[in-house]
C-alpha cells in the first residue's frame, strides 16, 4: 500500500465532520480525498472545500468508484450502513463504519459476509475502547494487575434524553445506548457474554415509555470465562455524562472515574466544590475519536489486526437483543437464544 | 424510665465485648449492669470484673430476672437469638439483638410476635445505617439533594473469605453477608424490595462451592417506589473491605467512597500511591457500633421510634431468601413468593 | 515500675478533661489517681467524682506529695507550667506538660534543668506528631520513600481567630499558633531550624493588629541538613481547620491532605460537592490526643525515649522567637541570635 | 483589519513548530503566511512546505517586509527577541514574543518603547495564564468566590534539570524558571509584587551550584494589595511536572491540583496507585499553547486588550531580578531597588 491512506468520508453530519477534522489535524499518514453526503447542504459544501478535498459529491458512488481512495468512513444514517458497507467491500475499499452496522441481524450478517468475501478490513466505531481511562484499565488487566477477572461494573449515563421520536427509531436503549457498554464489557472481560438479565424502568420521561422503551436500565451479565458483570444506564444524569468502569479480580480492582474539565476545588463555608464531569461524548471522547482513526489507519496501512471488528459489532448486538428480550419476558436470556 | 438505661449483655464474644466497651466509654446515659455468657471463660470473667459490672454469670436468666435491668443486648450465637428475644420480651426487657434474629422465618415471626405482645422495643444490629458516610447519603436523599431516587448501587466486599465450614452453617452469602446490603438498599431507597434476580459464581474458593454456596454475587433489585438497584458482593477483595454506596436520582447522585486510614499520598517515579481502605468491619464501622447503641439507648430512654426494627430484619431476610431462590432457579423472584 | 502508670492531672479545663477521659477510655495501662484544679468548680468536682478518681483537690501539691502517683499531666494555665514542672520534677514525678512550658526562655531552661536534675521524664504536648496523616509522612521519610529531604511545606490555618484580648497575652501568632508548625517542621525534616524569615500581615481582624500581632504569616525556614521550608498560617479559614503537610525530596513527595468528616460527594447540576475539613483541633486531632498519651505512658512504664522532649519544646520556641524578631526587623534571623 | 490574521513565524524550533501546528489545526481565523529561521534545516524546510506556507526563508526580514503579514510570532533564540521585536514594531507588525523579551532590562525597555511608538500590540508568551486549571482559579477570584485575596501559593517543579551549561546562560532559576511563577502570582493576586525574599539551595545537582545558580528555591512575596505569597521551585521532581496554585482569601480558597493522564486507580494488596502528573510543559500546557494564540489572534483582529503585555513581562523580570539580589544578599529586596 502507499505510504498514506487515501480516505473518502460518506456522511457529513456531526460525526462525519469530527472524523474529517481529526484526519486533517492529527493523522499525517492519512489523506482526505473525498466527502459525499446525499443531502449535502451549501454550508457543508463550503466546509468541504475549505478542507481542501478533491471530491465533493452527493453520491457516495463517486468515492467508491475512485481508484485512488483506499478506505471509506461510513457515517451516514444508520439505515444506509449495511448497503454502503457491502458496496464499499465490493469496490475493494477498507471500511470504518459507525455503529451500529444495522438494526437487523441478517443485514449485519450480509455485510460481514461481503467484507469477508472481499478480503477488506472493517472497523466498527466503538470509540470508547480508545478512551484514555478505559484503555488504561485494559492495560492493568492485561498486565495481570487485577488478576483473574471476576466482576465488571459499568456506569453509563447520558446528560439528557434524546427526543422520544428518536427513541422510537433508534432501536431502544439497549441497541442505541447500552450497546457501547456491552462492547466495553466484552473488551474488559476479554470474554464473550453468554447470558443477560435486564431490569428497566421509565423514570426520566413518560414519553419514552409511550414509545415502548425504558430510560433507566440495569443489566446483569454472565461471561464465558465465568466472570459476572453489571451495566447501568440512565438517559438523564443532571450532572453530566457519567462514564465509569470497574474491573474487579483476584489481585485487585482497576477503577476509572469521570474526567473533569479542571482540577480546581473551591473551599468555602458551604463545602468543597469541584466541576461536574465533561458534558457529553463529544467532550469526553474527544481523544478517543482521534485514536480510533489512528488505529484504523495504522491497521490498514500496515496490515495489522483491526481493534474492533464486525464480529465485535455483531456480538454486541446479540447482547443488546438478548437484553431487550429479557426485559420483555422478565427472565434471564442466553445469547444463544437470539442468534 | 430512670435517667439511665440499665443494660445486661448476653454473649461475651468479639461483638459483645465491643458493645460493652462502647457503652462504658461513650454512653454516659447507659449503665452496664450485667454480662452473661453460657461458656464464660476465666479470661472473660476477669475482663467483666475489670469493667465493674454487678452481675457476671453463665446464665442469661440471671440478667432477665434482674429487676434493675431495663434492656438486654443479645450477642450470643445466632441459634439462640430467637429464644432469648422471646424470653427477654416476656421478662419485659427492651432488646437490642444482633443480626440475624434467626435463619428460620417462623422463628423470627414468633420472636417479633413476642416483642409486640410484650410492648417492648426491639432493635436489630444493622450497624451500617449509622456509618458516617451512608448516613450522610441518606441526609442528601431526605433533603431532596438527589431528587426522586431512581437507582441504588451497593458494593460490599470482604477482605477475606470465612472458613468453608462457617459458610455451611451461616445461611450462605445472601443471609450472612448480603443481608447487610439488602438492609442498606431498603434504607437508602426508603422503599421495600419487591423483586430480586441473583447472579452468582464460585471464583474465590472452590470449597465454598462444595459447601453449596457462591462467593461472588450480583443481585438486581426492584423497589416498590419504582426504583431499581444492584448489590455486588465478593468474599475476597485483596485490597481490603470495600464498602461503597451510590444513590442516583432525578436531581443528582450521592456517592460514598471507602474510608482510608490516612490522607497521605506518596508521589514517586512509579506513580502516586495512597493507602488501601480500612481492613474490615471492626475498623470501618467502629463509629457505627457506637452510634447504633447511642440510638438504641436514646430510643428506649425517651420512648422514640427504633431506627432498625424487627420488621426491618424480617424484610431483609425475605430479600435474602428470594435471592437464594433466584440463584437456585435461575429466574427473578418476587418477594411475595418467599413470605 | 508497677504495671500501671498512676497519673495525676493538674488543670481540669477543656484539654485536661480530654486527657482524663482518654486515659479512662483508652489506656488500660494507666490509672487515674487524682485531679487538681485551683479553681475547681462544683461541676468539675462532680465530673471528677464520676470519673472515680481517688484525689480531688484545689491544690496540685496534693497530687505531687501523693506517693502512689508516678506521673502528672500539667494542663493548667500557661503561666503555671514552669513552676509546676519544677515542683513535679522535685517530687520525682514524670511529667507530661502542655505546650508551651513558658513564654520566657530562662523559665523554660530552669524547668528543663530541674527535670534533668531529678532524672524524670518530660513530654511536651505537641500532639500533631501523633496525627495519623503526619505520622504516616514521617514513616515515608524514614523508610526512604522521599529520599533526601529537600523541602517542607506546612499549611496551618484556624477556622476562626481567638479574641484580640487573648492574642495580646498568648505571645502572638508565632509562639501561640505557629509553634506547632515549627515543631512539625523539625519533626519532618529530622533536622534543626537554623534561620527563619517571616512575612506577616493583618488581613483578618484589625484588632489583632492593634494588639501588636499579625493574623496572616508566611515563614521561610532553613534547616541544618540543607533543606528549606515554608509555613503558612492564617487565623481564619472560613472552610475550617486547614492542616496540611508536604515533604519533598530526591525520590518523591509525601503529601497529607485534610481529613473530612465523610467521603460522600454530591453530584448535581451545580457541580460536585464534598464536606469541609473537620472543624478544629478537637475534631482533627482527636486520635492524636489519645496517641500522645499512650506514647507517654509507654515511655515511662518501659523506660523508653520520650517522643517530644523539653529540648524539642525549647527549640520550637527559639524558632518562634526568631520569627517574631524577623517580622519586626524585616530581615532573616538566625536561630543563634535568639538563644 | 481583514477577517483573518496573516501570521509569520520567526524561529522553527520546538516551540515555533507547536505554534505553527496549533494555528493550522485550531485557529481558522488565522492564516500562516511564512516561516523564517536563520538556521533552517532541510528537514525544517520540508516540514514548512508540508504546512503549505507561502514564504519559507532563512531571513526574518522576508516576513517583516511582506505587506500581507499582519503579525509575527517570535520564537527564535532569546538573544534575538529584543531586536526582532523592535524591527517588527517598526515594520508595523503586531507581535507575539516568547518569554523572556531579553535578560537585560534596558533592552526590554527599548523594545517596549518601540512597540509603544509603533502603536502595535505585543503579547508575551506566558502561556500558563491560559491553563484550564489556573484560569478557573482566576474566575473564582474574579467572581468573589475567594473574597479578598490574602495568600497565594505556587508550586512549580520540573521533572528534570536542564544541562548545567544551559543554566549558565539562561539567567538562572529566577529569570528562566520562576519567572513563569512570578507572572502567575501577579495574575492571580491581580496586584503587583512589591518585595521578595529568596531562600535557595543546591540540592539536585552540584554542577548547577558550580554554574553559580541554585536548583531549589522558595521565594516569599509581598503584593501591593497587602496579600502575601510564596513560590517554590525545584529543578527535579522525580514524579513529573508539579504545577499547583492556591489562592486563599477571606471567603475561601481555590486550589488547583496537577493534571493526570487518566483517572484510573489500581487497588491492590500494596495500596491504591494512580498515575503521576503529566510529564512536562508540552503535555501539561498543550491546551494553554493553543489558547494563548487564540487570545492573541482575537485581540489583534478585534482590537481588544492584550492579555499578557510587555509591561507584564517587565514586571515579572523585576521580580526575578529582585529574587536573585535577595538570594545573593541574604535579605528581603524591594522591587523598587531593581527598577
Amino acid at each position: 500500500m502507499a505510504d498514506k491512506l487515501k480516505i473518502g468520508v460518506i456522511g457529513a453530519g456531526r460525526i462525519g465532520k469530527i472524523h474529517v477534522e481529526n484526519i486533517a489535524r492529527f493523522i499525517p499518514q492519512a489523506q482526505l480525498e473525498g466527502i459525499a453526503d446525499i443531502k449535502l447542504s451549501s454550508e457543508q459544501e463550503s466546509w468541504a472545500k475549505a478542507m481542501g478535498v478533491r471530491i465533493i459529491s452527493r453520491n457516495p458512488q463517486d468515492l467508491l468508484k475512485d481508484s485512488t481512495i483506499n478506505a471509506v468512513i461510513i457515517c451516514s444514517s444508520t439505515d444506509t450502513h449495511a448497503d454502503l458497507t457491502i458496496a464499499a467491500a465490493e469496490a475493494g475499499k477498507h471500511i470504518f463504519c459507525e455503529k451500529p452496522v444495522d438494526l437487523s441481524v441478517p443485514k449485519v450478517q450480509a455485510a460481514l459476509a461481503a467484507v469477508k468475501k472481499a478480503g477488506v478490513k472493517l472497523q466498527i466505531g466503538f470509540n470508547r475502547r480508545f478512551d484514555h481511562n478505559f484503555a488504561r484499565i485494559r492495560e492493568h488487566t492485561l498486565s495481570g494487575g487485577v488478576g483473574q477477572v471476576q466482576m465488571i461494573k459499568i456506569t453509563s449515563r447520558d446528560p439528557a434524553p434524546p427526543p422520544p421520536a428518536y427513541v422510537a427509531v433508534s432501536g431502544g436503549i439497549f441497541l442505541d445506548m447500552m450497546i457501547h457498554d456491552f462492547d466495553m464489557a466484552r473488551f474488559q472481560a476479554d470474554s464473550e457474554i453468554t447470558e443477560v438479565f435486564a431490569a428497566g424502568a421509565v423514570l426520566v420521561d413518560p414519553e419514552i415509555g409511550k414509545a415502548g422503551d425504558v430510560d433507566t436500565a440495569l443489566v446483569t451479565l454472565r461471561f464465558a470465562n465465568g466472570a459476572i458483570g453489571v451495566i447501568d444506564n440512565s438517559r438523564k444524569a443532571v450532572y453530566g455524562y457519567d462514564q465509569r468502569v470497574e474491573v474487579f479480580g483476584s489481585k485487585g480492582a482497576a477503577i476509572a472515574e469521570n474526567d473533569l474539565p479542571n482540577t480546581v476545588k473551591l473551599y468555602s463555608e458551604s463545602g468543597v466544590t469541584s466541576e461536574k464531569p465533561l458534558y457529553f461524548f463529544l467532550e469526553r471522547y474527544k481523544g478517543a475519536f482521534v485514536d480510533e482513526m489512528i488505529a484504523f489507519t495504522d491497521a490498514v496501512l500496515h496490515n495489522k489486526a483491526i481493534p474492533v471488528t464486525g464480529e465485535d459489532g455483531l456480538a454486541d448486538m446479540y447482547a443488546a437483543l438478548a437484553a431487550g428480550k429479557s426485559l420483555k419476558e422478565g427472565r434471564p436470556v442466553k445469547i444463544e437464544e437470539v442468534k
